[in-house]
């Protein structure tokens, strides 16, 4: 791992992960321009592999691994989809993945690791637990650490995003992403502000796991003591790597509140007849929330994600 | 309205309808043809404008109408999404639309005929009440009555899904369609027979509401006395006209019982992230039901609507 990657790692990213994921398709609903007076644009990561845009970068990781090192396999701690994308394309190279997961993560996310036939490894659902257990998962096992966002091949692949979207819906004013580690957004604003230095990018965070915010009006890395928010993936402290890549890269970041976020949730699943989980549905939640920041405008609104525990749905 | 809909009809219907209608996606996932040791084709109607493949039949009729009859404006009595639908496409043509609706109704669906511009008429929730009060609100009006299926336009119109999905899935073994009222399984049965006879044709029906199932095992239409089931539009009486295409077209009727629908449901919106309601989900329900009929095979499956009540679900 170097230095941060450019748009020509995003390029060759995406070539590298063609044969692994979706070309995921950009929605569209009269209905929900009309309820925002602006020309809504969703890019569907929710219909990606794993069901999650964590499949980019965690495949990017593992086909950049030399086959030495991948026949040791790949580790990760994951609150679940990077765990789901890692065991996904682990197993697509025919590699072990040990993946270090909450106790208290929803079902359904385990229930996908499993799946992929990794193995999963249970901590106390905080940052410590997380990395001391995933240390010793490490020393025992001799696999690449592959982190969920503060990680060069990861941002490379979460960008190829962008890349698409950028050729689905051409005359882009504005691109909204979710923020939680910052992989997804860092790769984002990365390629946009390559390829279309005008498009403006905005993260959106909930105002109740607010680190970036925070510190990127402080200009400072904040940390994220105690985050409460329905939106589980957002959870997770910025990264390292991913701060100054934002800091330089990004125009605003706004927060926004639970309620606006279930709200997004319901609206898209309705009107897009759509899957979005409460992480997936924080990039709308910003446009229901300031309105007058996208007004008349031509929008990308980056969906996330879709798994959600239908068991327990928050309203 | 004269006999039985054509090829030839439904290919005018394609033609008339093209700028109304979504030319909807189909789905797969590696994960649901596993399950079924099958290919399985999702074709998401429940991506269909108004949320279901009642925009096809619903615009193929509006825009038959001559401009003097279409001054009139149309009526119906519908469960929900054949309101919507004809509300849709008389908005789009500018007239009026009259729909009677059971007061039962899920909210979801009397919003989504109210948000374009129609009279809703309510009613109890019996078919004799539905007509009684369609009648009266024809005599008031003038309007033209576009029954929800039992029409050779409307069938014409629900019969495009095959169209698209033949020409979207070549190599098809065979088709699943819901039969409710008989509007789609008429359509498409009609279509693929004309097209590609070698398929086999499957209707799939709940075993609560299952007229259909058994009018088509004695070879005289039965009633439907009390309906029975979770997947609310499939709660009609099979039509008139639309049996004897049925009986000409269909290869076989089969029941599903309602665990099989709800779990149809659940692993549609896990697994294809996509919002599917449970009378679209019984199509899929056949599948986990009867899967010795499908196993190895290439199989269409029609998603017939999406539109929830998320307040309400079945779990």
């Amino acid at each position: 791992m170097g230095s941060a990657p450019q748009l020509d790692d995003i390029e060759a990213a995406a070539a590298r992960i063609a044969g692994y994921i979706h070309r995921t398709p950009v929605y569209t609903s009269r209905q929900l321009d009309a309820l925002c007076t602006a020309s809504v644009h969703f890019k569907c990561e929710n219909l990606q592999k794993v069901g999650a845009f964590k499949a980019r970068g965690a495949s990017n990781a593992v086909l950049s691994l030399s086959d030495e090192a991948a026949a040791r396999g790949v580790a990760t701690h994951s609150s679940g989809n990077h765990g789901a994308a890692l065991a996904m394309a682990a197993a697509r190279r025919c590699i072990p993945a040990h993946i270090v997961m909450p106790a208290n993560a929803p079902a359904v996310k385990k229930a996908a690791v499993e799946g992929y036939g990794a193995f999963i490894i249970e901590c106390e659902p905080t940052q410590a637990a997380r990395e001391a257990t995933l240390a010793q998962v490490v020393a025992e096992t001799g696999a690449a650490f592959v982190h969920p966002y503060d990680d060069e091949r990861v941002i490379a692949g979460q960008g190829t995003v962008a890349l698409e979207l950028l050729e689905q819906v051409p005359g882009l004013d504005v691109v909204v992403v979710p923020v939680g580690g910052g992989g997804l957004l860092a790769g984002v604003a990365t390629a946009i502000k390559a390829m279309k230095p005008g498009v403006e990018v905005v993260a959106a965070e909930p105002v109740g796991a607010d680190d970036a915010f925070r510190s990127f009006g402080l200009g400072e890395r904040q940390p994220q003591p105690n985050p409460q928010t329905i939106a589980d993936g957002l959870r997770t402290a910025l990264g390292e790597r991913n701060f100054p890549i934002i800091q330089r890269c990004v125009d605003t970041i706004v927060t926004v509140e639970e309620e606006s976020i279930v709200k997004a949730m319901r609206l898209q699943w309705t009107r897009l007849k759509s899957l979005v989980e409460p992480s997936g549905a924080v990039s709308f939640a910003a446009l229901l929330e300031h309105p007058e920041r996208f007004r008349d405008r031509r929008v990308g609104v980056v969906i996330s994600g879709g798994n959600v525990d239908l068991d327990h749905l928050p309203w």
